[in-house]
Formats: structure tokens, sequence, C-alpha cells
């Protein structure tokens, strides 16, 4: 098998675990940093790896139209491209399908669309973005589902699902058991239980080497959200790693792994960076903001990230003014840093046992970074 | 002295020495890449001296506007404030009052002007300009000069050269002999050569711990730069470090250093990287060019640079394209890989008295990358 899942410690329902991977091992619960165009943006390889990341996810969409399959390819895959020694997780090209393109048709065999970036016209199906992310070397590649968006009714996402079912047969059979490339499922269902639970069944009743709940966090409140996430962990195969799909919010995050996700990915820690709005230990803060101007303590006076061992408040808040990369550059190591340091500290409590501890510690701390 | 400078070798003219400051050591020929904001366009401090850099050049203009010398002073001065543990050379601002900002009044006193950025009302004068210069613990000081525009006439320069001498005369009563800051006088003259004599003389006079042309590359016709620089290079007490403002021209820098000039500065290896056109050994290579799509090749295959050692032009072309800020770091970090490259091969060359066939070799390679 191309993932091989061992939870290693339970705390609760939260778990602590590995993800061996022929490119790596990934310590569980873990933080995926997004790399959309094959690149985490402002970052290099050697910065990711020097802030403990261990996995990084690719856009299979943005991929596909630029620089185009045929080229990463052609180049040796998607790893050699971009430089990157680590596992990579593909998602499908579904998500942006329905969210950033202009989508023109959507029929069982597949998705008609144009390119966000010059209207050219492209067709998605299972078997193609199997393809793709075969082709791009994907150690993890996500099933093609349709995403509805939110507000969506129960009849319209009831329907839906037979749609999503059907494709995660195909991109089974596309990529079977045993490949090199490993297929995460992905469940559907809106913010319905019941349809959440017919979802996941029938997924889990296919057989991948893991399982993700899409279509959360695109719009809905978030009572429902944590809803849906309490309620599906519970019953999702405990012996397959448990993605939870684009959410990025750590007190969103806090409870997905209480109640037993183990992986996540988002663009929150990298566009709040660049839009100069950092997270740290005392609650966020706004680089740009006047009381900096001659301020010389770090970003966070709690973080060890190259980031604060090295610049002052004072110094980033010039460096963003005046618009420099390095502005960019420097507020994303420290983010990325922050998410780094709560994934690792997250692990060795549920390690020790102490979960609870953690959650306590680190919820405040939270509600003045995400609130 | 602030800065002792030792020729340790003559090969013709050109020659081969050491500057010693406090922070470090500079080997001369010397390129000084240019930090105009406190940063190195998209550069770290630890890129800029994995590649080799000695010692950069910050603007005083742009510090003085945004964030402010008081700002800079209370981090502890520049250094400090941007993390560059080597020399700083600044310069005065004058160049930029008179290209950049706009312009209002010129009196013996000093120059009225508007920010570029703002439009807010500044004035800067001989004094002033050393007293930025100090608080931003500058190992090398630029004296205020008269920058005229090219064409100006023969006696507008006459007339200018007047100013020129009496401000610098109060820079460098202003910081004088003997602290911690050195200051290099700059010499005037436009293409007049009679002129260029004049302004030497009467700035070698009254006595600098390096002198430096400046007004060059404002426009004039090559040859009549190139008469400049040839004539004014001997005149030049050879005790004393030579600077060559502005001129980044690697075929340009070549005569200078062939007629004695020490050391150098120009924004144009970071800043074409930044527009993706690159140096190679082969000749210029712009990266968009549709023939790199699938390019597995490094930028340049005699490179040995971070980039050319991880990247292909594939990858480069890509990111460009996708205008990525990884984009602009790694073509920083060739470009200005290669320009190091260039003045330490040729600070070899004249250490062996190969400063002839340093010259033949690389030549027709600098004419297939500034043609």
């Amino acid at each position: 098998m191309a993932v091989k899942f061992t939870v290693l410690r339970t705390d609760g329902s939260a778990r602590a675990g590995v993800m061996e991977t022929a490119r790596g091992i990934i310590h569980t619960p873990q933080f995926m940093p997004v790399g959309t165009q094959g690149t985490v943006k402002a970052m290099s390889s050697e910065e990711l790896l020097s802030i403990g990341a261990e996995i990084i996810l690719g856009n299979t969409y943005h991929l596909y139209l630029r620089p185009g399959t045929d080229v990463i390819d052609a180049l040796g895959g998607l790893h050699r491209f971009i430089s990157w020694p680590g596992p990579i997780l593909t998602d499908s090209g579904g998500f942006q399908v329905f969210s950033l393109a202009r989508l023109r048709d959507i029929t069982n065999e597949g998705v008609t669309f144009n390119s966000h970036i010059d209207g050219s016209s492209h067709f998605l199906s299972p078997e193609k973005a199997m393809e793709i992310q075969r082709a791009l070397r994907s150690d993890i590649a996500m099933c093609f589902d349709e995403c509805p968006p939110y507000p969506s009714s129960y009849d319209y996402i009831a329907r839906s699902l037979r749609l999503t079912t059907e494709w995660a047969k195909r991109c089974r059979e596309a990529i079977p058991p045993g490949s090199k490339t490993a297929v995460f499922g992905i469940f559907q269902g809106g913010v319905f239980r019941e349809l959440r639970r017919e979802s996941l069944e029938e997924i889990v009743e296919i057989g991948f080497e893991g399982y993700a709940a899409g279509g959360l966090s695109v719009g809905e409140p978030k009572d429902l959200m944590h809803e849906i996430i309490t309620y599906t962990a519970p019953m999702m195969p405990p012996e397959r790693p448990r993605y939870l799909m684009g959410i990025g919010d750590l007190r969103d995050v806090l409870l997905a792994v209480e109640s037993g996700y183990d992986i996540f990915d988002c663009v929150m820690p990298t566009r709040n960076a660049r839009n100069g709005t950092l997270f740290t230990s005392r609650g966020r803060l706004s680089i740009k903001r006047a009381e900096f101007k001659r301020d010389d303590s770090p970003i966070d006076p709690d973080c060890a990230c190259p980031t604060c061992l090295k610049y002052s408040r004072a110094y980033l808040r010039h460096l963003f003014l005046a618009r420099e990369i390095l502005s960019m550059r420097l507020n994303t190591i420290h983010n990325l840093s922050f998410y780094m340091r709560f994934f690792r500290e997250m692990r060795e409590a549920i390690m020790k046992g102490r979960f609870k501890e953690f959650k306590s510690r680190w919820l405040p701390v939270l509600e003045e970074n995400f609130r």
C-alpha cells in the first residue's frame, strides 16, 4: 500500500499516528501547507523543511492549466519539478472547477468548464483527474467529486451524492489498490447528517487508503460545520487517515482533532501572512499598525521561528509598508511556523495523554487569533 | 581610519585590493548589491552571504523617507535593523533627490523637494545628509552632491561644481577624518574632461577615505562615458578606493577595472531578475520564452548557484508566468551570483597577472548578455 497508517496513541477520540509513504513519514495530526501553483507562496523547499513541514498540497486544477500536466510529467513529476523531496497530496481539481472556474456543464461523464486564466475550455472527469494526479507522481491523490455550494437543498445534495459515489468508483478503478499512488475517498452531504452518513458509507464501501470530508467551510454557519465534524469523525474507519479538507481556523482544527480527524490543509496562514496578519501566542497582530513603528521586539516573544529570532516588528512593518518581497517571505515563515508548532505540540500532548490540557491552554490563544 | 585600503596587486592599471572596515573585509574589485529600502529586493541576508556578497548599498533618500532615520536610529542602526552583519555603504540621497523626487529649490544651503511617496516636503543639505548616514551607522557615507541631468551645458556643470565642492567641504566637516564612518568624496563634471579634472582635484584637495565618480550612466552616449572612465581613473589617488557609481553593464565595469576603478553598484542584476531577464555564460536569456516550456536544464549549465543547482528552466518559466514570489527570489539569486562570479574571477585574474586573458575570455560573453 502506498500509504501505511498506524495509530500510535489515542487520547479520548484524538489520535496521534504516522502515515508512511515512499517519500517520507508524516506524523499526524499534521498540517499541509498549500502549494497551489507548484510553490508554497513565497517559500523555498529548504525553508519549508526547516520549519518542520512534512507534506505539502498541490492543486491539480492549477497545475493542469499551468504549466500543464504534460510539462510536469515530462520533467519527471511534481516533486522533481518543484524540488520538494517529501510527500505531496494533490486535490482532484473538483473543488476549484466548482468554485474558481466558470462551470459550463456537469454530466455523469464529467465537467466542462472555462479556465480562470484565459477562458479556454476544458473537460475534467474522474478518469482524467486520476490520470493527471498520477502524471504528477502524487503520493496521495484525491477522488474527483461534485462540490455543491452552500446553501444547497437536501434534494440537490442527495442527487449530487449519486454522482460523487459513481465518480469515486471510477477513480478507484483508475488507480486501483496497490498502485504507487494512494487514493483518498471524499464524502459529501452538506450540512445534513443523514446524507453525510449515507455518503461516507458508500465511499467506505468502495475502499480507499484514506477518507476525507469535503464540502465544509464553504460558507455554512460554524455550529453546523462543528456538528458535521463531530458527527462524522467517529463513523470513519479508525484504521485509515481522516482528512478534513480546507479547514484552517485552528479552533475548528482543535475540535476536529478532538473528534478524531488527522490531517488538514488551508491557505489561511500563508495568505494572512502576505496581508500582514500574523498569528502569535498573544493573539493576532496586524504588522502595519503605527504602534510597531519603533517596536524592537519580535512578532511573538514566545516564538523561535527564523523570523522571530532575527527581525523586529519595526523592520517587518517597514518591509510591509514598502511592499517588499522579503515582507511576504518573513511573514509566511512566521505564520507557517505558528501552525507547525501548534500541530507539533498537539501531537505531543496526545502522545502523553494530555490533549485536554493542551486544549485548555491553547483555546484562549486561538480565540485571540481567530475571532 | 574607518576604511583601510590596500592594493595587493596591479595588472596594468587594474588593481586587486582589500578594504578593511570594522564590519569586515571587502575584496576589490567588488560589486555592491543595492538594498534600496533596507533589503536587497527578494533576498535574505543569509542568501546574500551565501553567494559571496561582502558589502551592500543602502539608499539614504528612501530610508530617510521610510521608515525614517529616527526609526532606524532608535532600532540601533541599519545593520541591526535589517540584520545584515557586513559593511554597508550609503549614498547621500543626492542622486534620488535630483532624479526621483520632485525638486523644488536648490540653494547653497541645500535642496528642497517633495517625497515621491506622499508628496510631503523635505529639505536635504550636506549636514543633514551626513547626519542621516551617521544615524544609519553607515560604514561608508557618500558626500551630498549636485547631480546635473544629461545633457547639461558646460556652463551649467561648471557652476554646479562650485556647489558640489562647497558641499563636499561641509560633508567633511560634518564627519571629520578619524570618525567611525568613512566618507567618500564624489566628483562630477559631466562628459567634460576639463571639468572632471577640476572637480576631482577640488575633491581630493579636501581629502576623503575614498573617491567616487558620480553623474555617469545618466543617459550620455557610451563612448563619452568610456572616455570619462578611462580619463579619470589614472588621476584618482592610487592609495584610495575608486568607486564608479551606478554602473552595472559589465562591459563598462571591465573597462573601468582595466582603468583602475575598484568598486561598483547597480540595480541591473536584481531588477532584470525580477523581469525574468537572466545573465548566463552563453548570453542573456528571457525565462518566459516558449522554448523553455519543457527545458529540464538549468538557467546556465556553467553556473553553480543555488538556483542552477536545483531548478530547471521549465520550472522557472512556470513560476515567472504564474507571477510567483519564488520566481523573483530564484532569478535574483542567479543574477547576483553571475555578478559575484564575474567579480571574483576578475579579482583572481588580476592577482595572477592575467587580467588580459580574463578580459578576452569574458568580453564575448558580456557582449551576448548586455547587447
